[in-house]
């Protein structure tokens, strides 16, 4: 596994002294201030991870640089799905993968006016995307989608009866996301945004989230999409019927290490949130802060926390859905947190519930406004504020 | 007073389908799909006024268009701040004045951020900004900041002793404001924002809220940015002095007339918030959606909302702020919203408590955001998702 260190806080007085400092009154700009010590932070401890520098730099800290913004949308196949638990069938994963290859998708139009470069990674839909189906690159590079594959199957095996996929798998997608991750780095991306699709997906989250945490299956499992009450109560008995397998052979040790977490995501997990896991691990490594999106993407970070709590001063929380489900995976997670003053809460509360990372990229320019203020605002002594 | 139409919600049908058929499960895209209903709507409008159709072309409704976003923010200085009410001396408000044409305040970095031109309106704070004062324009234009004078005075009188300021003011605040957004528009601005700075200005907004709804002056009048118990108590006693003297010149009719309405502004009111209501009828009369930021200017919305009622279905509001009063009067407003469905709850909750119009150029990404998935999201047909 890799190594992430602490967020520093050596310079956390000093970050917050230059927000305090800010031509406005003490925290009058609400969750955006502790966003912007968190973005601060980070910045400070990536440069000083670079530069290769122990001692502190506390007289002088860095501004907060967050260029090149990168979504990554994930999306894989579910065997699961072959019950029935989605209000569609397996083959939409594939049909909305080519709909964001051909700029359909609402996370295309929100990229697009966010200003956010957008990849797509097929971790294993069912049937791969052809040449024939890939779109002409237009001379606009934000109306580009990149496609990487990065398959570790033709979806998932049905984890209700048999393991989602085997550990090598698991461990595959670990280095194929960790690969990913240092490739958008060097291409100098300084933020990182995570997106999924995957018809059914919501069914393998919901099992990760309630083997990994003290909620019953019926708390991590929601509508999702909107499905029947018939569909619903299947869901949950499968789920159960598949975490009673797993907890037989995990029953000792409740997932508290690492071997255990990686058995449980072969057991029920799915190949897009395999590397998405890895993909946050890798960008907290590397001190690149990553947004969170909706409830499977939160499901991700939840496994990263286990494996590495570490990784959790990294996340920023774009949106809190109307799901229960998301609503207390999201205190779980924000929780971990360990900043002081920290956001406490996601940025947007909209009633979205859509995943492909349209949370993250609708809360991007608010994490932008955050850098901007600390960033370009004036002092009270440069702008000659006497308050 | 102007003419506002009612918004027609002939096209309300076809606007909805054309929603609901995008590449996304029904409603998942939140208060988004709301609020896009809400801006076709309003760009059906203005189009039809401007190509003076009164028949109905539902069949074929127009994009959205939100073209060239402007945010006025209007500046005054009040009287009653002789009283001490606020942490700060009236003399910030030119100062936070000059901030914002070299460029240092909040507001200029969140415009900036997110492309809004920024043009700050003097309508009359204590003493009128000088040549030597004015910054040189940059060839950026969005480093830019324009100023406009339409001063009203230099500060209005202090409202607990008499009133702030004249009818004659008033009515000249209205014309001056009306000409600036006539202006606006014929300059291409399709979205208007509003902001205001003034030392004070929420106890002459708390004032008109009291006095124009059921809440008691206690329940309109907060903290602000942060004042002690003893100016709190001050506060609330001078405001309700004043409505006493108030009420006693209008007990009869209790400001249902328009002559009532301008006679409660010019006894309480303030430059600037004049000056915003009749920017925000003057917009609304026009077809222009505008965007309502914090406490200040959803007064000033609340007083064009009781002036006239149509303005209603024009208004978007773009945060709700910890403050009691503005949670109280934005569901005041929002209730008089009458299209459905409608987005029935501002779009940022980010404990806000600035003003300048913030909150509205921090929420203009998720305005833009709603307007792109409608113009540019593909179609379940056209996609070839078989959902």
């Amino acid at each position: 596994m890799m190594t992430i260190s602490p967020l520093s806080k050596n310079t956390l007085a000093f970050i917050q002294a230059k927000i305090d400092n800010k031509t406005k009154p003490l925290g009058a700009l609400g969750a955006l201030e502790p966003l912007a010590l968190q973005l601060a932070l980070i910045t400070e401890q990536r440069r000083q991870r670079i530069l290769s520098l122990n001692e502190s730099t506390s007289h002088n800290v860095s501004q907060i640089s967050i260029k090149n913004p990168s979504m990554l949308v994930f999306a894989g196949d579910h065997g699961i799905n072959e019950a029935g638990l989605s209000i569609a069938p397996s083959s939409v994963t594939k049909q909305m993968v080519l709909n964001f290859l051909h700029g359909g998708a609402a996370i295309n139009c929100f990229c697009q006016s966010n200003d956010i470069a957008l990849t797509v990674i097929d971790c294993g839909i069912l049937q791969a995307v052809s040449h024939d189906e890939t779109p002409q690159l237009s001379n606009d590079i934000l109306n580009n989608v990149q496609l990487i594959e990065q398959r570790l199957g033709a979806g998932t095996k049905n984890f209700s009866v048999e393991p989602a996929m085997s550990i090598t798998q698991v461990k595959e997608g670990f280095e194929q996301a960790k690969k990913l991750i240092d490739t958008q780095i060097e291409q100098g991306v300084e933020l990182l945004l995570l997106g999924e699709m995957g018809i059914a997906n919501t069914s393998a989250a919901a099992a990760l989230m309630s083997a990994l945490t003290s909620y019953s299956v019926i708390e991590c499992v929601g509508r999702g999409t909107g499905i029947t009450d018939e569909q619903l109560n299947k869901k949950i008995a499968l789920i159960e019927k598949a975490l009673q397998r797993v907890n037989g052979l995990n029953k000792a040790e409740n997932y508290s290490s690492q071997e255990g977490i990686l058995t449980l995501l072969s057991e029920v997990g799915g190949f897009e949130i395999v590397q998405m896991v890895s993909a946050i691990l890798s960008s907290a490594a590397a001190s690149i802060p990553i947004v969170i999106d909706g409830f499977i993407v939160s499901v991700a970070a939840l496994v990263a926390l286990r494996l590495n709590q570490n990784v959790a001063n990294y996340l920023i929380f774009s949106h809190v859905s109307q799901e229960k489900a998301h609503q207390f995976l999201l205190k779980e997670l924000l929780n971990a947190q360990n900043f002081t003053p920290q956001p406490g809460q996601p940025l947007l509360n909209l009633g979205l519930r859509l995943g492909e990372g349209t949370g993250g990229a609708l809360a991007l320019p608010l994490i932008k406004a955050a850098a901007s203020f600390y960033n370009n605002m004036a002092s009270f002594e440069s702008a000659g504020v006497t308050v």
